[in-house]
């Protein structure tokens, strides 16, 4: 879905350009020609300005070159402003920005208009890491070797390049109008961009090297921008609480209402933050690969050929479902997944404790090594031309994962004294959640019941969170604020939560109460 | 004169070194490593505290070297803090820098020791420019080219490698704890410094390119300090008002007492500064190259060889003199020359309209192609073996030097609407501040005829201006507020100093109730 920015942005952005004609030199008013405009600047209220030395003699060539009118390209860095560049007379120039959603799987990429605070582009691509790792904790164990950190930066750094420099031109736009760059991704990632070891990112006490990184020249990682535009990385507040997770924050506006609201991105890790303007907890667990369908044995990422949604007809137990590009069936992902489970457990198929009914005949019930499995998709309707199977293996993997968010969900909500009802916005961001059906979530008790109203799935607001930031400065402040009031709750293994996760592990819960509107069909009862 | 910091100035150096024990990272305590640096700093009142990205990988593996315990170091750029070192554990390094006086004629060295405030060498050297032009405007002429301006910049810079290098070897310190330099100069060797071309300076309205520059990395300019130390330029008020004068104020403190005072400094260009607390007032006007000893026919630099006292029997005209360096006599320098004319003049050799008495029979006193000539030091007494004689014509020039002085001191305080007896200090700067007697200043004419307590010879006021940036960086304050209340005031050639200098070119002056001391001998009454 295109990226859209939120109504109450401020158009202020991280680049400013500025037309100004100086008063000529005089005796009387004899000061230097760059301080001269950077007077100018001032009165414009763009101050401190700082100018790189290397730069000066061009800066200052521009300036006489336009007779004392100009055109000044200034960047914004916090606690001063960079002149980036200088342009003779006055110059109508776009002010382009690049924002990019740095995921693990996929990387987005927005070519902004930072005066008009408008996307002219979109597009996404694969990460190219993927070749060293499709998990990223394969990576962060690949990356050991300094050699093998160099080259994932360098994948992602040529990746960047090539898909930036591909919109450019399919845009008619150049790389010299280019000023800024701003990136939001997980802390491990925003590592491995950095050419940073993430290595005591994955052991405890899950510790990056760095959270707050500063704007910086973008030259510096050799990005085909204007030589002296910026680089902008979303700060991470932890090593499960990235720059992505802030920037779904900004995106939703999490950190500005009185609603209490949830937010969950469910990745590699569910990552989850609650709260509103007044506070903000966050914690993140491992409740992500099977529900990203990377584990389970058919499970896939949400891509071509993987069947998004499924329902089973409640009389003969035959499935009817979608596959993502209208081909055969690859395999099955998690949004589809989820669907299955909700279907066999709605339809009989399922126990309660996750098990294949052994007293149904159904030719879509089949026995194999792995135990008692259904058919999904048969032998015709798979591109590789075999049954594609659910066992109760897949579902016991899966039911662990969907028992960790919910542990996840219910641990953090009352860790804040809460109870699921003060919820008012729950929203499902990452790509999961552009697919996941609230309904079925509830049914296998992996989403609260809360009305279905309640729930709200979302775009890329990672890489929206980061276009924010290119055409509204003062959500810097924004970022600051959340990463001040955000308490991050590393998850303890204890026994409390252990007694929740395996409470979790049933359909939809050992405690029907929790989930009143999910009618527990009879046949699994008997 | 060795230098002198005054005894005023805070400890607050531009570079810190702070050791300091991070508490070790927890489950409850998960931040970035480099995060729990920057906490610990901002806990030590060091806030914003930014990074170079390109060395985070260094900065944060100190910190896990040293086991959270490490020292830092920290560069002031006015509106943040740079992290430019981190040593893994508690290192007691010395925080070193150099200040510079960037002298056209002369450049002065410090190694300062920036944490006890103390000089710890130095030394200086000619500015090796001086082989494309002794005086500054013919390299001016010759930066034309732009391989020529390189030259310049290159011929500087290899100068300060080269002589940095010496003094810590001599010292047996590592250039790798230089973590700042700071250098102040006139304009046009600040741009010369920088590589920009002075073009502009020394051609009405006479602009600079750039007055105010940024503090920014040695590295920039190639200097060998630490990998990221820090450069500071004083900045300049115009194109005849050098970071060399704000370095003068502020060594001397005119900006912060009440007492009005004037400062001269006699380069090039004699540069006036005038005011106190409150206010302050500057001029420059081209007095001064004969009276450096640059243009009168055997002068030269106050360096070895040359006559720098003199003195003439009132009753023989014998002169007696001093030579720099005790050996024989190869010329004359500025003071040298001011003792000789008023010497001249007070024996009765001078008349009052600077003429040789042509009554007087000596044979001291010779004819020469140039008219008639006093020979100060015979053949047997100069290095040449030639008589060392000063014609009519040089002391035509010289006059026309001193009454500028005279001139550009009478016009800026009487444009304060105030008289010379205003004035409660008289500091004189520069190489000739430190030689000149202001008894002889006043004879000939030149200096005011005020009590000779208020008369004061400053030493290397430039270099201790830049020095104090180093180890008080509340000095910026006094900087910015020197540059913004000073209000330089261009000399417009116009009919009343016309008349002022043509008065001035008396010995002392056509007016001689300006100086009631200065008893006219009758000899040249006759």
């Amino acid at each position: 879905m295109p990226l859209t920015l939120p109504s109450w942005i401020n158009r202020q952005p991280m680049v400013e350009l500025l037309a100004s004609e100086l008063p000529p030199p005089s005796l009387d008013d004899n000061i230097g020609d760059l301080d001269r405009l950077l007077r100018a600047l001032k009165q414009n209220g763009f101050s401190p300005v700082r100018f790189p030395p290397s730069q000066i003699n061009h800066l200052a060539r521009q300036i006489r070159l336009g007779q004392f009118k100009v055109t000044a390209v200034l960047g914004y860095h916090l606690c001063h402003w960079e002149l980036i560049e200088v342009y003779a007379g006055f110059e109508k120039r776009p002010v382009l920005g690049f924002a990019v959603d740095l995921g693990s799987s996929r990387m987005g990429f927005y070519l902004l208009d930072l005066q008009r605070a408008e996307v002219l582009a979109e597009h996404s691509v694969p990460n190219p890491q993927i070749l060293h790792g499709e998990d990223i904790l394969t990576r962060i164990l690949f990356a050991r070797k300094p050699r093998n950190l160099r080259l994932l930066q360098r994948l992602l750094l040529d990746a960047f390049n090539h898909t930036m420099q591909q919109m450019l031109k399919e845009m008619g736009c150049s790389y010299t109008d280019v000023y800024a760059v701003a990136i939001a991704g997980n802390t491990t990632m925003s590592h491995f961009l950095m050419g940073l070891n993430p290595a005591n990112i994955c052991k405890e006490p899950y510790i990056p090297t760095v959270n707050q990184f500063p704007i910086f020249p973008a030259a510096d990682l050799k990005l085909a921008t204007h030589p002296r535009g910026l680089l902008y990385l979303l700060p991470n507040v932890g090593s499960y609480f990235g720059g992505d997770l802030i920037a779904d924050i900004l995106a939703v506006g999490l950190h500005r209402t009185d609603e209490l609201s949830i937010l969950v991105d469910v990745g590699t890790n569910a990552e989850v933050v609650l709260g509103n303007r007044d506070w903000l907890i966050a914690c993140a667990g491992a409740a992500g690969p099977a529900l990203e369908g990377g584990v389970v044995e058919r499970g896939m990422m949400a891509v071509p050929g993987a069947i998004d949604r499924v329902r089973i007809d409640r009389d003969n137990l035959k499935p009817s479902y979608h596959v993502l590009g209208e081909g055969k069936a690859a395999g099955i992902c998690g949004s589809g997944l989820i669907d299955l489970i909700a279907e066999m457990f709605m339809s009989g198929i399922l126990t309660v404790q996750g098990k294949i009914t052994r007293e149904i005949r159904s030719p879509l019930i089949v026995d194999t090594p792995d135990g008692p499995a259904y058919v999904v998709a048969n032998v015709a309707e798979t591109i590789d031309g075999q049954d594609l199977l659910i066992s109760e293996i897949d579902i016991g993997i899966f039911l662990k994962s969907k028992a960790a968010m919910y542990t996840i969900l219910t641990v953090i909500t009352r860790k804040v004294g809460l109870r699921f009802d003060d919820l008012k916005r729950f929203y499902v961001a990452g790509a999961f959640g552009n697919y996941i059906d609230p309904l079925m979530g509830i049914k296998i008790g992996m989403l609260p019941d809360l009305p279905l109203e309640t729930y709200q799935g979302l775009g890329d607001t990672v890489g929206c969170g980061a276009a924010m930031t290119l055409v509204d400065r003062t959500i810097f402040q924004d970022i600051e604020k959340v990463c001040k009031q955000i308490t991050y709750v590393e998850l303890n293994v204890n026994v409390e939560l252990m007694n929740e996760f395996r409470a979790a592990l049933f359909l939809p819960h050992t405690d029907p109460r929790l989930f009143p509107s999910v009618r527990v069909p009879t046949r699994t009862l008997g």
